[in-house]
């Protein structure tokens, strides 16, 4: 049996996500399935060390993780040649030290989004790696969420006839504070612009890779910005004002003709079936999709309504869909393109999530700040 | 008892909208109850006369409907002055004239939206009523739907606290009569802008007396029209080209700061509550309305979701809303504002839906159609 | 407003299917809804006469359908020339001679099916007819059921992809009358040879026109027929000897490829959706169809079952399937092809439910006979 | 308490059904339960050997099932006179081999079915263990499915009166792998010719016995089998040529005059109670059996229905018909013949299901086969 054992920097996972999606979900997972078997004859293996500033959290999520090396020098990590690969999802702002260094160490170099907080940035990183000559990717987890995956399986398979077009809804009702019984469930960060907050540079990264590979190329957007709420409580309990925009109405138009319309907002209640769900309208059919699942309507099943006032509507519109089952197993999403990454690195396997991929997320960020701000459409 | 007799001039009525809405269940059934008693002493009676170019349908309708009086000699039914009233529900196209030829004849003028098909030519008929004195109206049912209804009440008592986004769906699949036995539920004139067709003169109507008299002045939009079908099958059975928009997105800024957005399509499927849906966000609790209900989630109980695609969603979203019960009758929505309009000629009480008024909705399509045009917000 | 004024001779129309079918549902509910009206300026009218050996039954008939004309004198009815088509819904023993009499005035000729009880027979008919010139044709009215119109419907909207087999299953279970109080429901002469009985001659001929005007022309079939009850009682309560078939497995296979499975029969019980259901299964989604209805579940939301006995199933595979609404308005399927019918006749419209096509019907029993008799495989 | 300790050769059970049936929830099951008690005084005890080709697979089997004898040295396994019964559950092509080589070691022989592929090979085997004087026997499940005991009792019972006709639906979709979220659930061997696939010489061996034993002996076949879908996608991901039946359409008339049909195939979609259902259609009565249940309607509450496509078919015809109650505590299937085999071996009670049986059922697939090619019917 061939081993190929991957040496993983792991930078910055002692947050939320980093912890419980990159870490626990993913590399820990990994580990314990006894590593990714890509022949008969061939397994990948990983061998993860934390990295990070804080002695003490590093110290309590190895011991909880079962990791066994971590360390604040990050210079002494990245000179261990059994570390082929550098992780990174600290904060944005301090994104291109970390990754300067990583590529500069001859690193392969995966990120969290957005990668940069401005596109020149984020494609001066891309080219840094590039030039480097090191193996790079940016994440795009979304794309391996069960009801993507059921998507793409439609769309494979013919089923909207000609696509023409989607509207997203994503978001939830983020508490203020201000009840103390309610406590604000997102970092007080997420609120400032000056910290790098904001639903815009946050959601519009997903949407580009998503509608990029899902639907097709963007081509220009139509933005509006919003912050609904001018004030919220801090996590030290004090009121602070919010300078970042809690809620995103952008309206796109792809190369092939397809309109996309996403809202992102923290400032709404749901009535939905989850807290993202997707309506893909074709001409022989529709979708609406969620996080997991995927309910269908095809032409042939479509009802016809009668607009009549007068009466209770006669119609169940929730009725006439189908829901698409569950025909394979679905991994953790952020776990499957940690093993394309992992592939990409040990067997040089094609990978398009690279960190050039990535900056276009940031890309379609800027450009829909820009577009809020001259209030016009903006080609990309 | 003191009866105000109103002869009313019903032109055009024998469409579908005309026949069922505004004759059937506004005026016979006005005439049915005995009139509307505006006070113990005075009751406001109707006397409806028929008038338009189709000798049979017109008889057919008559009769079908009971009433006495109908003629094609338009000129001899406003020469009559026991006729106070013209109302007017025939093609867009020809509705100047017939508005001039009762302004002229000192008639009260009520029309059906939209009053002209540009914003000019609507200023000029309202300012041309005024000019000659005549009391004058736009039909702007939506106003009095039942959800609607339920929706103001709940403004007025400080549900929403500070209301901070509108986002309303209206639409569904209109079929393309390509399948013999799905045909077209809408006439094909709809989809072709040379005979008036399209989405947004039909829909932004609406939205505009809709926004502006539950939510605050529209200030300024921005709005995509498409055409996303581009051939149909009409009456005849033959195919013809799509030339008018059938699906429009539009966001609005009010002069108070609300953000509204509204999809209107004849090319979507339909996975909510109703034909048409309007979600309203504010600080204190959300509402989705539909024609007649309205579900409400106030403050208190809006759930703490918590993303994670890794396991089925725990929160059923559509459970912790509540509906408004029926707290009154709720007649139909055009009868109620032909009532309106009654009182208004005969006792002169206030009307505010006036020629003017629905200039405003034209005023908004035609700035709609501009914002497409130059792909950016225009101001009204 | 031009009025083609039809005058039909109906022929042996007291039996049930001639009374309820082609003179109520059809010709008279022609009759009440004004003629068929076939431009804003052109109707076809229709004006009956009832013909038949019984005076008492045609007397009753006509007094309680409300027709004026009818007669015994059959020769007197085809010599009138207000008569242009003559009807046959007579025992299939005596068709050939009022066939020859009516093609011979120079009457259109329209039949119930089977044609005859050969195929040469059959073809003699239709060529009798061709010859005299005069317009034919043979009832195939399952054409019009609302389920297989809503399934001719998928396949020209491409919703089976390539479609691989078709299994119909017609049949219920026909009381024998041993029990006095479970009457047998269809007339003993089905259940004998040498009164014309059989189901494969009742059967095969509907499978005929339905297959290859719904699926494709058919090649070749294998049948095997059964007598499973070998003595009923007849309408005087008597026991006698069955000796025609009262059930038949057949085969299809089609110039196309496609395979189809048709089961007729009078001894078995029923526990599907209706009398008849026929499930269509194609590469991308399948349907089932009944009379009026049709469930369809697409490729996308088809289930992965796990064969495991040792467990109840999980799958409740009922479920899995939606159901088509109506989409239009489904007249009497009688009804549509008479009218059809009558506008061949008055205004030359193609017509290609010929004799010559009902002769095809009866070609395909007679080789199912022959297959079963031969016990094996025959091309048509 | 008297022991027979049968010492059991398990060859090739490293497979699905293997491990499962045979090992798991068969012989480990017999050694958790203690045994078999066979009388008060007398028990039989099992004590199995693993063999076969992959040590690795062997060990890992052995250790997950608790089962300490495992070897890859098959003679010596035989050699061990301690070792009394030989079981086969390898390949077909492979079987011929090892049960030459248990007759001669003396073993009693059982083996998965089919036992050959051919009728000679399989008459071999049967004559070989006969004139080698051991026990033998072929497994035969199905006819200890809860549906088909079921079945049996309702037989037993006189419920049908006369068994006129039975109708069988076996199959599901088996996706083609063309989808990559729809992965294919059956190995792709089954669907090539070449390499023992087809689901003719699958699922006919299964009719064979299941028909003889629960109906009466087959007397003749004809069958129609089909490739109805010709490219599938590989363990390996690569698409390979379809070259075995997915599909056979079989009818078959036995001694008795009962005529049986079964549709077997891996392209249809399910509407029905389960995978397997069988309608079994007698003179006083009907049942539709499926692997755990059995409806059953009596001619007593059989519905006299009415054909009206007019109207909605008003009678549900799921509803008249009752569920048979679990009367007994149902075994896994495999178990219950297990511990048939094992009493016959120890006991020498009657085993009839023995090697000339099994070959029965491939001689119904050969035969099928043959009727296919040749286009007619074969008697057996």
């Amino acid at each position: 049996m061939k081993e190929y054992k991957l040496g993983i920097i792991m930078n910055g996972v002692t947050g939320r996500m980093g912890t419980n999606q990159h870490l626990i979900r993913s590399i820990c997972a990994i580990r314990e399935q006894g590593g990714i078997q890509v022949s008969p004859d061939e397994v990948i293996t990983v061998d993860p060390i934390l990295t990070g500033r804080n002695e003490n959290k590093l110290k309590a999520l190895a011991e909880r993780t079962g990791v066994s090396r971590w360390t604040t020098n990050i210079e002494k990590a990245l000179a261990d040649t059994d570390n082929q690969i550098f992780f990174d999802a600290s904060s944005t702002l301090h994104r291109s030290r970390f990754v300067e260094m990583a590529a500069k160490a001859g690193k392969a170099v995966y990120c969290e989004k957005p990668t940069a907080v401005t596109t020149e940035e984020a494609l001066r990183l891309a080219k840094l790696c590039e030039d480097a000559g090191v193996k790079n990717g940016a994440v795009q987890d979304k794309l391996w969420l069960p009801g993507i995956r059921k998507l793409k399986t439609l769309i494979n398979q013919g089923f909207f006839g000609e696509i023409l077009s989607v509207r997203g809804e994503f978001g939830y009702w983020v508490f203020t504070g201000h009840d103390e019984d309610q406590p604000a469930q997102r970092p007080s960060w997420n609120y400032r612009k000056e910290d790098g907050g904001g639903i815009m540079i946050d959601m519009l990264c997903h949407w580009r890779y998503l509608v990029d590979n899902v639907f097709g190329p963007i081509k220009s957007i139509s933005c509006r910005g919003a912050t609904h709420i001018g004030e919220r409580i801090d996590e030290q309990g004090n009121p602070y004002k919010c300078t970042a925009d809690d809620a995103c109405y952008a309206t796109m138009e792809l190369e092939n003709g397809i309109l996309c319309q996403f809202n992102s907002s923290w400032t709404v209640r749901v009535r939905r079936d989850d807290l993202f769900v997707m309506q893909v309208d074709g001409s022989k059919g529709s979708a609406v999709v969620n996080l997991r699942g995927c309910q269908t309507q095809g032409i042939g099943v479509t009802p016809k309504p009668v607009w009549n006032p007068d009466i209770e509507q006669p119609i169940n519109f929730y009725e006439g869909w189908s829901e698409m089952p569950d025909a394979t197993t679905y991994d953790n999403a952020f776990k499957i393109q940690w093993e394309l990454f992992l592939r990409h690195v040990a067997l040089d396997e094609p990978f398009p999530y690279d960190l050039r991929s990535g900056a276009k997320g940031v890309e379609l960020a800027e450009v829909g700040i820009q577009s809020w701000g001259e209030r016009k459409w903006i080609d990309l």
